[in-house]
């Protein structure tokens, strides 16, 4: 049995794991167009602050101690050239020396991630404009700082990403302008708290340019200028380009493998493609909402994580299964967590629901022990069934803890009674006696009863 | 409709609080023998070692501003002599000029409480033995810590109390010994965690007798030693008595009210004694398990505050049902958390399951991320379902949000496998791709299967 694998960061590498361990005597071959396999993608804002100072720290995995620990080959600075279904086989190109080989192959798993969107914008190949999604693009970032000093960035994009880069390149004492085309920033919460937010981010002196695109960059060698769609001119020493990814799937799609939500590799719960013995996990392949049960593409590590582990276990032999995700994010941004779980008002209504957002401002403790810091809470719950929806909460601390309690609870299908009556834990230091759930589910059950 | 309510601390209040909202025009009176009510009975170790500086902040409302802000009557000083059912009519005590009085009733609200247990030990009744229960008992070892700023403390009993009590004497600078009759302290944990706070325990120098009762206590006035069973003897200059409580229900009892399991009263879901028109909640009612479906007496805040207000909603005519509770219990113990929910391996077994116990030393988050501490968390499962019946975790980050988690997963009835697939949130600050509950899942998942 050979399994070869295409990709070789969070999903790639769980699933060569998972794999070996499934199968012993397997032949596990991983491919990898870059040197790095098996980082923290999700660490790089931190690498580039100087939080974390070391670009190991970020490495789970050198190539030789993943083939050692885990008896896989792995061939980095290999490029994936077309997938042969039919025959059994790979082909690549050996970036090194250029030249061409191939993998014959059983079982095939893709785990091609997924790439920055590049917009066509006038200027966006002027020197100093960046993405960050590889280790070598926060390497490329990091240089740049520390060479030439940049003192004004522009992030275009408020997502996740972008919002962490605010944070980290303030860290850098740079002055930050963040440009988003939509309204508010960070369009997985909800306006109301995206304000919040957005007040936080001004009092931490990041200039907010909202419902504004970019029209063009300026500069001669390096960009100089930012033009927004509404004329607006943005001096800049450096960009930041984080509007999107989109799933690395071309080498997929002709070959003839079915893709799905934007264009994402579909998959069913045991990672299957369309073909047999072809199996998609991660970033590029499509996933389940688990509220909504509508095929869904939400590329997070967490779940790159989970599929790896689900197509290398199915590859190797054994039997597993990844149901499906509930998309829920969670991003530091200065001093505040802002965090999502479930679906929000507008996909719940066009989900056939009638949903009844409920707002609440709860305390992350006992108001009368130190740290004490209220928050917002806000839950979306169906107003026939009285189940809970969706959640999202912004604020400085208790925010991760209530969104992942409200995640397990939209999880297992419970009700605004259920999040009164689940007895979670209670001690001055860490809740109050009615937790926030407890309160946020009070709350909901009068107004959907 | 005229409700009389006995007892103003946590369930007394949200009872009255509850129902004044239910029914506008209802007479509500609070019976209260102490000066005090509605205060915050788990901050007191707090105030005692001055992290709470004031008393004030641990009243969340003084009698008038309750009796304004609800309408509610509140009579402090008012210590209860009988309960007259069949007359509708409670008999008190007014303790200010112990002239005595009766109110009438159509709904009763039993919200006794509990108090602390005395054991009959030879010298108990010297002078600088306390317990710790109400604000006055903190104000007294306040006082006593004040005036004659005694060195060395023994604290009788590690439970919740007995644990948050050694932190605060640690932090007025006395030297601590700790009397523990059974051989771990803090038996709502299993022994291999306990081992671990015993460890860190020590670390912050508080001595440790475990496997060892109080024989008796000596000294001329004031406590001057304590010896234990075995012959220990132990200096000391003060003694906390922590060994437990029992639920205040010789009222009810004579009144020919139903108790259950510890001298509890019996109730049902809706907090319905076995008399009419006659509601219990609180410490001095019963509730169920609702992992095992028996019976249990788990006398905590959060249980007594929605006890309190679903007695307070059925008494003055609205619908309401409190289930059960998981036993949830949490606690700061110097720098270490400690929580646990659900059953532990030796009442599942009674309880009919074949259980399984997990433990997993975890991450609290990233590894590469500033604050990286592992913890120790551990899970009971069902052989036969793998169905999650019990969970606890100790160490210094990450504790609480993860028992909240597994406390809900308990209640929604979820199982290894659904550890591993419900979406949690993850970013480097919080968690890692694999959060621990997943971990714990994957673990148990390969145990049970």
């Amino acid at each position: 049995m050979k399994i070869v694998i295409v990709g070789g960061v969070a999903a790639g590498t769980s699933a060569a794991a998972k794999a070996s361990r499934e199968m012993e005597d397997a032949e596990i071959v991983i491919l990898e167009k870059d040197q790095d396999i098996s980082y923290a993608g999700c660490g790089l804002p931190y690498y580039i602050s100087g939080v974390i100072p070391e670009r190991d720290q970020l490495i789970a995995n050198y190539p030789e101690e993943f083939s050692e620990k885990y008896g896989v080959e792995v061939k980095t600075g290999h490029e994936v050239t077309s997938l042969n279904l039919d025959d059994h086989r790979v082909e690549y190109k050996n970036l090194s020396d250029n030249t061409a080989g191939s993998e014959d192959f059983d079982r095939l798993i893709l785990a091609t991630g997924a790439s920055p969107i590049i917009p066509p914008i006038p200027g966006i190949d002027l020197d100093n404009i960046f993405t960050l999604r590889r280790v070598n693009d926060a390497d490329r970032i990091k240089k740049t700082v520390q060479s030439s000093r940049p003192e004004r960035v522009t992030i275009v994009g408020a997502g996740l990403i972008g919002l962490e880069m605010a944070e980290s390149f303030a860290e850098l004492d740079m002055e930050v302008t963040l440009v988003e085309q939509q309204e508010h920033v960070l369009p997985l919460i909800p306006d109301e708290l995206s304000e919040k937010l957005e007040d936080h981010l001004r009092d931490q002196e990041v200039e907010l340019v909202l419902n504004d695109g970019v029209s063009h960059f300026s500069g001669g060698e390096k960009v100089r200028e930012v033009v927004t769609e509404s004329g607006r001119k943005l001096a800049t020493d450096l960009v930041l380009n984080s509007i999107g990814i989109s799933p690395d799937t071309e080498l997929a799609a002709e070959a003839g493998i079915e893709l799905g939500v934007s264009d994402a590799i579909r998959v069913n719960t045991a990672m299957e493609t369309n073909r047999e013995n072809v199996y998609a996990c991660g970033d590029c392949a499509e996933t389940v909402n688990l509220v909504t049960g509508k095929k869904a593409w939400v590329p997070l590590g967490s779940t790159a994580n989970k599929q790896g582990r689900t197509a290398g276990t199915n590859a190797a032999g054994g039997e597993a299964e990844h149901y499906g995700v509930l998309k829920t994010g969670i991003t530091k941004v200065f001093d505040f967590t802002v965090a999502a779980t479930g679906i929000q008002v507008e996909e719940a209504a066009k989900a056939g629901y009638d949903p009844v957002p409920i707002t609440v401002k709860v305390p992350n403790h006992a108001g009368y022990y130190p740290g004490f810091e209220p928050f917002s809470l806000r839950g979306v719950f169906d107003r026939t069934s009285g189940r809970l929806l969706g959640a999202a909460a912004v604020g400085r601390d208790g925010v991760d803890k209530r969104i992942d309690v409200l995640a397990s609870a939209i999880y297992a299908g419970q009700t605004a009674d259920d999040l009164f009556q689940m007895d979670l834990g209670y001690a001055p230091p860490y809740s109050t006696p009615k937790d926030p759930v407890a309160v946020l589910g009070m709350v909901a059950k009068k107004k959907v009863e």
